[in-house]
């Protein structure tokens, strides 16, 4: 049985993980008899956002206790997570993944990533072991492994597109039901909602992404 | 293309909608073409409870606010739904459904059902239309419905069943992979996290009910 770690970055698109990005992953490792191991930052978030208007909310919120809601309480804190500890790790998007596990929302190619996360993320990649990014999520993860120069999607933003190759990436095209494979980095990415347009299209890359991280781990 | 209510009440498991049921409920309408209209009241929640500990915080939050995160901002306000709306009507669960759809959780059998939610879920068994319950949702349909005396599932909890006998609904037994219907009412109910004991087991009976809900609208 693989052990494969889910980052999540809050509940919720706009201030944390997407939540069917996130619930789909779940299934699909799930299905595929994979141990879920979920993780989050013990931070606060970037902000609160009221996803009735959009708009910003006075509220202060935890990103691993808001990420709880989506694993049902079963969750670690990142900081008691090792790469030895899982054979392969997937990170579902949401704007809590460049907000949250780094500054990419806010400072684009100068981001900072979460020191817990960084650490993390490199040390699976010089494991060996598979990552997959989803969503805005590949951004992250080309800031924290920016040597190693991932290929990465992000669907068809183009500014979004050229940060990360500021950020020393790779970007590729890719369809929404379709994932991009980086070989050398064992990095598996899947536009999901940077195109959309509905959940069931998102469904059919974070499948793909789901098995191919299996397949690697 | 049919179009389905999915009646929310808020994002978590312990305070609102169960969030692995409703992105489930989401998914198998969308791939079966359904037009999707998300919904919730629009009041504050019974309470929030941090899902990392368990334990209840001093927060205040709003149930349509909340539900929103799930819905991906598109959601409306009960008030504003009418039965002729609508060709069927699901319901996820959560504790959510039991706190803040009617006061179940609180008040078992004596428990008051929110108006709107009363007034739309009398509306679709009138009007001949199906209502789709999951895990605990159930049991505010019943006390909506009381006087057509439907027959629900609610996992095998005793305790529960007794409360859904004593409301004037008849309890089902059902395995989490299965639905019962109640070909009068038009009510279709499986027990999703009221046995569990994991995502891909709920999903399996979700999406017989999601399959079922629009063979009958």
């Amino acid at each position: 049985m693989s052990r494969i770690g889910v980052l999540l970055s809050g509940c919720g698109v706009y201030d944390g993980s997407e939540i069917h990005e996130a619930v789909i992953t779940l299934l699909e490792l799930d299905r595929a008899g994979a141990e879920i191991i979920c993780m989050a930052p013990n931070i606060d978030q970037h902000d609160v956002v009221n996803h009735l208007t959009g708009k910003p909310s006075a509220e202060k919120r935890n990103v691993l206790v808001e990420s709880a809601r989506i694993a049902r309480g079963e969750i670690k804190d990142i900081k008691d997570v090792r790469a030895s500890d899982l054979d392969g790790l997937i990170i579902p998007g949401g704007f809590g993944a460049a907000k949250n596990l780094s500054s990419y929302a806010v400072k684009g190619k100068d981001a900072e990533v979460n020191p817990e996360v960084e650490r993390l993320l490199k040390d699976m990649v010089t494991s060996g072991k598979p990552i997959g990014a989803i969503c805005i999520a590949p951004a992250t993860l080309t800031k924290a492994i920016q040597d190693r120069h991932p290929e990465v999607t992000i669907g068809n933003d183009t500014a979004t597109a050229e940060t990360i190759e500021a950020m020393g990436g790779k970007h590729k095209i890719c369809t929404v039901d379709m994932i991009h494979l980086d070989k050398k980095n064992k990095v598996v990415t899947t536009p999901a909602y940077m195109l959309g347009p509905g959940i069931k299209d998102v469904a059919a890359g974070i499948e793909k992404l789901v098995k191919k991280v299996l397949d690697l781990a």
